[in-house]
This record gives structure tokens, sequence and C-alpha cells, in this order.
């Protein structure tokens, strides 16, 4: 009896301190993942060698039987119109990485790139929440603010590449300074660092006792800020309301840009479950243009416990091949 | 010899007043063009049956070689979806109108309508200056701030049709009441209305001579504030300055989002040439994320002087056909 070959795709991830890849079928199955460092060569030849054999290693781990279908890959500046990294300030690898003709040159199967966010919308699409949607959003919230937004089933990528840079919209005038080197950045207020520069400022200017107090910057996560909150901290309460309520504004002119069906959030400060969602929603709501009241639901991602990232970036190619 | 048939469509454009309407090929060739009243029929079947004659006699007055492919509208809050205006304040019907199919049960041909800031993007993307894009906004600055936001060749209409409401993004928190029944939307600043506002606050709060003085809230417009710009005037070159910097501002936030190629500016606003322009250039390039400066166009619309409206109604329904 000949044996049927199982279709598999890489998905790579590839962060400022790690890479993390998997080997992922159509449905999201996962056969096999790994990782390896990210900034172990300053060559980027040298790292695609060690990132080829690695995944290589994987493909025979899954099976004589695996097909390799095609690499999708998610990757801070990751643009995929050119197949490059363009000047990512995060990795090691200065200036235009053409990345894509790069794993391609090592495997002579498609490649795709994105950024991570880009790769986290896919995810949700192919795997998640998002299934059945065609319009929807994906918000991760990390050290950043990053978006993948969808529409008419497919990814904004916009006229250059870099569309969906809702981290980078404007939200106070002369505001908070950003890494971007501007001030006011949504991304300063509504991340993990937005959320600890919040704790501070409100530490500053309020008199509450708080066990965040005894946390210097540097240590302070959304964890243990979630985790105040929890207990009952008022500074803690105070910043997620804080927090929600910059983000629920937002999101209510995104809706009026998007008509999304769906907003899901991602990343260490999702996880703060009702803390984020609850002021999101509720600001969100009282912000709306009254057609759009009552219909945009924010949900967290379906994903947030698995490696999204790796999935998304797997859901990138696929969807590529498919279509 | 057999004659060719000249295929065309009927253009139509919906105004709270009247009723624009154009014989148009593929290439936008207007071959008549007339227009009746939108406020004399309370009943919605009489208006429309007024329409259809007066566009039967336009196709026989363009010949009898002449073969009807398809009718576009252009309508405020015309849902592209549903085929239906959905309760429209500016329009004499109440509730929802379904206006595709009552139009189809009296032609028999494929009717798509729109908003009129939708039709104004097909327009420009089918004759005007967005014929090599697949990625650009068009802005309508009139009584309002309508904006039709192209993606990937498609305009953007959300989940549920209504996408692409620039004009009631927040720029302001608690700021200038607006028809929505919000506060500090982006139209209450930017827009004929809004300019005109702008002028009353200038010439409350300073104390420049100014030929505005003379005019009362109800006569002021577009036009005569941008002639007395032209001639020099203080007052009204700030207020076209304080409009170009929060338009700029506001565009800067729409360019992280959707990476357009180019914005066009169309209405009497944009009428007003560089002392729009200027600023609104200005102002967006200050606030732009770095990736993205020097890349993106602000344009007049090239249907500036033509009926965009009834061409861009045109330009709907051809594309719908040619797809």
């Amino acid at each position: 009896m000949e044996q049927k070959m199982k279709n598999v795709v890489a998905g790579i991830d590839i962060g400022g301190t790690n890479t993390k890849f998997g080997i992922v079928d159509q449905k999201g199955k996962v056969y096999a993942d790994g990782s390896i460092s990210s900034d172990t060569h300053k060559d980027i030849n040298l790292y695609l060698d060690e990132l080829a054999a690695s995944v290589r290693k994987l493909l025979e781990d899954s099976g004589k039987d695996t097909k390799l279908e095609g690499i999708g890959v998610g990757a801070p500046n990751a643009n995929y119109y050119s197949g490059a990294i363009e000047f990512a300030p995060n990795l090691r690898w200065r200036g235009m990485i053409p990345l894509a003709s790069l794993i391609q040159s090592r495997f002579d199967v498609p490649v795709a790139i994105t950024n991570d966010a880009n790769a986290a919308a896919m995810g949700e699409m192919m795997y998640g929440g998002a299934k059945s949607m065609k319009n929807f959003i994906v918000i991760t919230l990390g050290t950043g603010l990053g978006s993948g937004i969808v529409v008419n089933g497919g990814v904004v990528y916009g006229h250059d590449g870099f569309a969906g840079e809702l981290g980078h919209v404007n939200v106070f005038e002369d505001g908070r300074h950003c890494g971007c080197g501007r001030k006011g950045c949504l991304e300063t207020y509504v991340s993990a660092t937005g959320i600890k520069r919040t704790v501070y400022e409100l530490l500053a200017r309020r008199i509450e006792e708080s066990e965040l107090r005894s946390i210097p910057f540097d240590e302070l996560s959304a964890k243990n800020i979630s985790e105040a909150a929890d207990r009952g901290d008022q500074i803690a309460l105070k910043a997620f309301e804080v927090t929600g309520k910059i983000l629920g504004k937002s999101l209510a002119d995104v809706v009026a840009l998007f008509s999304p069906e769906a907003i899901f959030l991602f990343g260490g400060l999702a996880m703060a479950g009702d803390h984020i969602f609850k002021p999101a929603r509720a600001f969100m709501e009282k912000n709306l243009l009254s057609i759009f009241q009552e219909k945009v639901k924010i949900l967290p991602s379906e994903l947030i416990k698995q490696n999204a990232a790796v999935l998304g970036a797997a859901g990138l190619i696929w969807k590529e091949i498919l279509d």
C-alpha cells in the first residue's frame, strides 16, 4: 500500500533574542518545533545556515513521508512585498536583508515573510478565532503595540508593505516619548511598557499604598501589575483602567475606518483578561459612531496560549499555497 | 455594414437636493447628462419612476445603438453590501430603502450602490489620478468630510458596509459638537463647515481687521474664505493654516494605518489650492513615522472640475461588470 505524503510547511518566528520554528500542516497541527538563538551570528548567512540545518532536522524528525511545501516567516520590519527585513532596530543584522531569497536559496520552496503582527493576524484567520471572518484586526500588546489588519480577507500591506502601524498613531499631542523618535504614540500608553509607565506616573501622582511601590521599573511587568490588580491593588486597577480607556477610545477611531467584525487582543497585556478587556470595551462603545455601536467584538486571541507567531508564519505561507 | 453597439452605464448621484445622472462609457466619456429634484416626491417609488423615465430619455438621446450594461448609484448612507440606503438623515425617505432592487426592477440590469465618498474613490480609480494605483484614499471636503479608502484595488467597506468614516475620527477630546451627536470629530474642523467655524472662532479670539467680519455665518463659504485668503486677509489665511494643520496631522495617522500611495482631496475646500494643500502636506510630513516620510503624495482630485459623483457611480458599476 502506498503511503500518503504529509504536506507541511515550516513556520519561523524571528525575534530579537530567539528564533522559534515549527513544522505545521494545513490544519495547524504542529509536528515538531524548536528554537535557536537569533544573535549568535553576526553574519546573516551563518545564522541562516544554522536555521536551515535545524529546520531540516525537524523535518526528518517529523517522518520520512513529510513533504515541505513552503516556508513562512514572521520577523520585525519584514516587508511582505520586498521579501526583505528592512532596517530592523531590534535585530543584529543591519540594513536591508533579502531574507526571503536567502531562505529560498537554501530550500527551493516558496517563501513568504511579514512582520510579527501581520503573521499573528494570518494565524488568527487560519487557525484561531477569525476563521470565518473577512474583516478583523489583531493587536499584539507586547513591548510595543503591533497590529495586523485584514480587509476583504487579505492583510492590509499598503503601497510599500508597511501599513498597519496602529502603535504609532498619535493619541496625545506632545505626549510620552516613543522609541520611533516622536511623542504621544499609542504604544507609549497601550503595551506592556506603556502600562508600566502609567503605573509609575500614578505612583508619582497619587498617595495610595501599593505593592507596586516596592518594584523597580526594570522589574515591573504586565504580569505583576495584573497580579496586583487581582489582589485589589488600587494603583494597578487604576493603571488598567487608564490603559483600557486609551485603547478603547483609539479602537473607536479604528472601527470608523475599518468597520471590522472583531478585534483580537494578543500578548502579555491581553493575558490580564477583564482588567484590560472591560475598560477597552466600555470606552470603545462610549466613543463609537452610533452605526457601529454594539456590533464590534473585542476578543482575546484564540492562539493566546499557543505559539501564535510560528502558527501565523505557517498560516501566511499556507494561504499563499492554497490561493 | 452592421453597426457596433455602444456599451454604456448610467451613473446616478443622489444628493439631498438634486439627483444628477449621466450616460457613461467604459472610458469615462459622458454621452448625455441631466438632473431631477430629489425632494419632489415623498414616495420613493414615484421618485424612482421619474428618475427611470429621465434616464430612459437620456439613453434614447445617446443614440439607438447604445446598450445599457448596468447602473451605478452614489447616495448618502448607501450600503454596497445590502444595496439599501440606510437611515439617511439628509434624504427625504426614512428608514431602509432597498434602492438597488427598486432600480433593478425598473431596468433589469446589474445595479450597484455605495456612498458618495466611495463613489468618488471609484471615479478616481477608473477615470482620474488613481488609475495606476492599488492603495489610495479620496477625501471629500464638502459640508462634511467623507472618505473612500482603497486597499489592494478594492474599496474598504468593512464587515457591514460602513467603513471609511474618517470624518468621524476623534481629533479633540470634548471638542466641537458634531451632527453625529458626539464631540471633536475631524469633520467639525476639516470641511467647508469646519473652516467656517474656525473663522468664527478666530474672529472672536483675534483683533485683526478682516473682510470676513462683514459676512454672516450662514453666508460664509469655503469659496469666500479662499478668496479673502487670496487677497491676504489674515484671518482667512490663519483659518486655512489651522484647518490644514489638523488635516495633515490626521493624515499622518491615516498613513500609519493604510500606507497609501496618494491621498486625493476633493470638494469645495480642496478648490482653495495651496491655502489648504501647503499646510496639510507640511503637517503630515512633520507627524509621519520616519518610514513613511516623503513617500505619500497629497494631490487634488483629477475629477475636481468634473461631475465626479456621476463618473464615480458609473465607475462603480463598470468595475463590477469588468471584474
